[in-house]
């Protein structure tokens, strides 16, 4: 059901700054990100690194920053939030995820799905939708 | 450290289109996450509901979407991903979301950090960061 969309005419109180991910290897990960997604690295510490979007892209400065930080324990059941990415092309950006160190994963879906499951290096479980139809 | 940023020039070919977010009920963790941030619910089914952005605002269209989707499991471990939020006034911001549902949560910080970590209705973890600084 759509809903009549409501103008917003006063900044909001509240924004949504970053997703931070936890990890056991901050850069490791933030290697993969950085090169799915073509976004650059804003902040690079040990604990800490920041990815921003493309700078003069429509998402820099308003979408949410990837901060990844380091936690010492693994990850140990399927992620409850993940992140459905929208490619133009749908086969050639899993195999260049997979390229990049991505892995197919099983979470119950069923085989004839439009979109397709992946892992990051971390195992953090993510989709690939199909492209907008387009015309 | 900063990097330099680069110019994009070309449309990406992987967009983050949602952050998608495993609940035993969309409509109740939907309803927490609309009042919280001033989006719009713009679909809006038992087993799945969308938010976007609050129409004209300038994450419309840009920023991802969050998307509620029915599992049949609880939440069992601190989530692997969470939201940090941006208050322009942090106190009343986190009274605010309180009084929405969220809850007081520890996950180890110290009691001196300068976020405040709260729980959804549904106990996923997020942060309340300081505003940022103004002039």
């Amino acid at each position: 059901m759509n809903q009549v969309p409501t103008q917003s005419t006063v900044p909001p109180a509240l924004r949504i700054q970053c997703l931070c991910v936890d990890t056991r290897d901050p850069s490791r990960i933030a290697d993969f990100w950085q090169a799915a997604l073509g976004w650059r690295r804003t902040y690079d510490e040990p604990d800490e690194v920041v990815l921003e979007p493309a700078a003069g892209s429509p998402e820099d400065g308003i979408s949410p920053d990837l901060l990844f930080l380091r936690v010492p324990e693994e990850k140990s059941t399927k992620n409850r939030l993940h992140l459905d990415l929208r490619p133009t092309d749908q086969d050639r950006e899993v195999n260049r995820l997979i390229d990049l160190g991505a892995t197919r994963v099983s979470v119950g879906q069923a085989d004839d799905v439009s979109w397709v499951v992946l892992a990051d290096p971390d195992g953090n479980e993510f989709c690939v939708l199909k492209p907008l139809p387009t015309g």
